[in-house]
């Protein structure tokens, strides 16, 4: 049923377990996986009500783009060590949670194993909001990972 | 990885989709299956403040009962179609989220499969309250469905 499986990541912990899982759930399955990361846009008018102001706005978008890289290049890192060869690195800029739906939706991806994480709540009652955002907008199954 | 699934079950369509995917999920790993059915406790006195008062407040508790055990014996039949045989049939009684996720803990469940459902926005946004308190509040793995 799963061919191809999106694992967005971030760097955090539980995205590190999620791509532990995504690979498990790949091999049972045969199926392909993809790295996606997505950072988000340095908005320079958001910048403007901060201390800091950039000389140049291209230099926050470069720097976020450089750290996304190094993400997809880590995790991708982790799945050849698990047997996964030539597994394609994506970097996404954008809003998370729409940008990886609209990737999965587009390449038609059937399977998104992503981190949850608990924030706002000591019981970790609420999702984080770009795993509960991806969760609720993508048509395909989810497996959110702790 | 996954060796117990837990299928939390509630009549709704995505949940009927849920059963498909936990069985294939099953079959790829060898894993066992259970079916769960939560049925909310009729309050006596939210009922006082409807039109409608039972006259033995034990009977609401017992239809909804009844009406889970149902639900439970529809989605065991499903899995007896796809191949699995003496799949156990649960129904408890509580708050749906935490007694779901209470039993997935107890009894050391390593993966719940889900239906996520859409409601309060047109969009989809927002995932079925049940299944984002699931998703949020287990310890283990949650596989949404659409």
């Amino acid at each position: 049923m799963f061919k191809k499986i999106l694992l967005p990541v971030d760097g955090s912990e539980p995205a590190k377990r999620a791509v532990q899982l995504g690979a498990d759930v790949a091999k049972h399955y045969e199926a392909e996986l993809t790295v996606l990361c997505v950072y988000r846009h340095h908005s320079p008018l958001e910048a403007s009500l901060s201390m800091v102001r950039p000389y140049n706005p291209e230099t926050p978008d470069k720097a976020l783009r450089e750290y996304a890289k190094g993400v997809v290049e880590e995790a991708a890192g982790e799945l050849t060590e698990l047997g996964f060869k030539n597994v394609p690195q994506v970097v996404k800029r954008g809003p998370p949670a729409r940008t990886i739906v609209k990737y999965a939706q587009e390449n038609d991806f059937d399977l998104i194993v992503l981190g949850g994480r608990g924030v706002g709540d000591v019981e970790g009652f609420l999702l984080g909001s770009v795993s509960h955002k991806v969760t609720s907008l993508a048509q395909c199954p989810c497996l959110t990972v702790k």
